[in-house]
């Protein structure tokens, strides 16, 4: 057990911010509610936006950036909108040393402003589509904050594409959340389930909106990232009409979607332990770390140039660094670099040495073998996508272990609260029945979810008749 | 001459705002002073980020990000510093509802929440150096805007380091101003100068300003991009102290450096024509556009057929784009390719088709010559790097043939008027010559150029005793 971090079970939420302190990943700011991301951190959410950048980029998005800053007047236009966002807003009154006459908002989320551009940019059919993402921070006003979970700053990307038809809106939607769904499976190595939000959690503004849902290791819910088919709402807000092939003006179609910093939150608490960060090699800044050891000048000079020649060519296979700090003891590094959650270490000492081999350690399941430094480079390379794979196996097996079907409610009510995990209901889709259970278990519908059997039940809460069956757990 | 842009000649400015529009760059945004950076205009802003975030890494530094938002009382602890921003902030009063305790400003730089974050992670020499970029978005209230040049929010990257020494804080100094006079000259194809800038001119809270500056087209300076010593100036004003290898506590030196999208502004002024945009290759979203000439399907197909097979493995080599729309004439896709600045446009119809070559285009010079379609790769593959260094060396050619020395006030007051350009003057060093300079010529000493040769004189304004010449011009 690593010094300064709690066990997960004895204070879950402690331990989630131990594993951040220690590995350095970020730290609170001088303004409540806001965080830095330290270069740890950060350098995980940029693997993340490189990797899902150009997963947009090969689905036909094209990357711009809209101002910071909404004229007051431009959130109110669409209804629904500005009831979600309004209580949440910042506020600028004053500028270069003068009162405002009209105060401006710093984006919440940016389709108010973005559609007002889209009326300029759209005449005719031939305009569309417009696929749009920009990466921007944005503001909401938060009273209980959380490290990269839950911050009133955050960094994200929102995509905003504008289409002629709902067809090409609801694909467009779908698409996304397919590339999310594709990203947190194979990238971050975290199993999600897809779905549909209810009509209480749809996004504010939104005809629908998508999920990804995934469970964390205190068998709670984290959404991952949503995708919304806007409908012509702020089509008609802002009034972006195009004149069809036969003439005929048109409102327009929208779709917004959004992942943010909040990932690297989830990708903390999905695999790491009691003893530090756990990261899937995909997006591990540095997945390989060597650490020679050494008594005297001579031993050390041996060491390295060993290391030199063998990690010569490694660099176009993966991230790696040798750490040959002189003022800190092997076993500190060890204890450092298992902290920060790097997926192999490589020990290499003067016994190994004589024999040609170096010690293998693996970050996820605290294997250690002895390796021929001959295969070294080439035992990485299939060691790194196995790591990899068994990561998001062990998450799988583990929500597969905690997801039950449940249909008595007086049941349920004791299982949530001792065991956690998500829950399959039948439920009747009236609201009445979601704010109940919300009021009287705090778990939540998380989503329809789009991969469901049809099946004819009673609602877990008033007995009508259900079609399908919904995921609920508590939630982050 | 392309429809919709103004010549140079008649109106500079115009001019400027005509290319931005026809290549689709940028928009006004709603808010005054605010820009809309669009997909054209952010891909060569990607370039930028691409090119430079790989040069700091190269270098030693690492990314995190900083929030948005600094207590108002932050920017009030380095003296200078608020004197230099507080006139162009943006105040956010309210939040989540309410009036704020302490109104929070909008970043205008970070050099105040960042040295209070390092006041938090610097206790020992064994902390330091600290190498931290980050890119980010700034406010800076501005009265007078233009697109990229000067805009109230902008994008920029910010360098911020700490130093146990005097002299390595120089050193990083130093090195940063070498990374942008190289990103500068290679990629952007723009021959800049380095310099120290005047007291007058430095940055609010540094020691020392560095610069580069660039002549544009209407033999205006522009600043590019500056690299600050700033001493201890910030960590005196947060109490930023380490321990030395002897325990003693010392103050920590500090670095801060940054460009931002006017670079951007700078590349289409340095060298678009009347046309429309001039992109050099490597910054180039688009480096080749291929445009398929065909009447009827049969000719189409053939002719797209052949594109496939004959750009099959270009994409590894270059960026390069096939124009195949349906619904634009070749003469219409021709110039708009043109004032979108790709570099080099081949041509392809069905006379090419049975001679078994192409026509290509150079963007910069016009110069148009078929070329075998079994030569082409290689033809492109060296045209490129050719393109970039025309366009720099046609720029530095530029700046030559309106780079004057000048000792006789009466003439440059004659000439900067009717012919513009940089002028190498003795300047006595005072505050009340730089000013009078500036309120009776509107120039500006740009630098204290780094390669300088020895040379005494006497001032330009006053007469006085001068050791060195300066580069004065009128500035953007």
């Amino acid at each position: 057990m690593a010094k300064g971090i709690t066990k997960r079970s004895e204070d879950y939420s402690k331990w989630y911010l131990d594993i951040i302190f220690a590995a350095k990943l970020a730290d609170y700011a001088p303004v409540k509610g806001c965080m830095v991301i330290r270069p740890n951190g950060y350098a995980i959410w940029e693997n993340i936006q490189a990797a899902l950048d150009k997963m947009f980029k090969e689905s036909g998005h094209v990357n711009a950036y809209f101002p910071l800053f909404i004229p007051e007047s431009f959130l109110k236009k669409e209804a629904e909108h500005v009831k979600g966002f309004a209580p949440q807003c910042a506020v600028v009154t004053h500028g270069g040393g003068k009162k405002l006459e009209e105060p401006l908002i710093v984006r919440p989320t940016s389709e108010t402003i973005i559609w007002a551009m889209y009326k300029k940019w759209i005449q005719s059919y031939r305009d569309l589509p417009i696929l749009i993402n920009q990466w921007a921070n944005v503001v909401r006003w938060e009273m209980r904050t959380r490290l990269f979970l839950r911050t009133m700053e955050f960094l994200w990307q929102e995509g905003h594409t504008a289409h002629a038809t709902f067809d090409e809106a609801e694909e467009e939607t779908l698409r996304i959340l397919e590339i999310y769904r594709t990203f947190a499976e194979e990238y971050m190595a975290l199993p999600v389930i897809t779905g549909l939000k209810s009509e209480k959690e749809k996004f504010a503004g939104a005809d629908r909106t998508y999920c990804i849902e995934a469970m964390m290791q205190d068998r709670k819910a984290l959404q991952g990232g949503t995708s919304h088919n806007l409908g012509q709402n702020f089509a008609k807000a802002f009034d972006v009409q195009y004149q069809d092939e036969n003439g005929k003006l048109q409102y327009v179609w929208a779709t917004s979607w959004g992942v943010s910093t909040r990932l690297v939150g989830a990708l903390i608490m999905a695999h790491s332990d009691d003893r530090g960060l756990v990261l899937p090699p995909k997006l591990a800044p540095i997945q390989v770390v060597i650490i020679p050891i050494w008594k005297g000048d001579d031993e050390k000079k041996a060491i390295l140039t060993k290391i030199d020649s063998v990690t010569k060519d490694w660099s176009t296979h993966f991230r790696f660094k040798v750490d040959d700090r002189e003022n800190y003891r092997p076993g500190w590094k060890f204890n450092e670099w298992e902290q920060q959650g790097v997926p192999i270490r490589i020990e290499l000492g003067p016994k190994d040495l004589e024999k040609e081999q170096a010690i293998l350690v693996r970050r996820d399941t605290g294997d250690k073998d002895p390796v021929g430094l001959d295969r070294l480079k080439n035992q990485i390379t299939e060691l790194l996508p196995k790591i990899q794979e068994d990561l998001f196996n062990k998450a799988f097996e583990f929500r597969k272990q905690y997801t039950f079907d449940c249909d008595d409610y007086t049941q349920f009510k004791k299982e949530i609260e001792d065991t956690g995990g998500f829950y399959n209901v039948h439920w009747c889709g009236s609201r009445k029945c979601e704010d109940r259970l919300q009021n009287e278990t705090k778990a939540t519908i998380r989503c329809i979810p789009m991969e469901k059997k049809a099946e004819k039940g009673k609602c877990l809460l008033c007995g009508s008749d259900s079609e399908e069956r919904v995921v609920i757990a508590k939630a982050y």
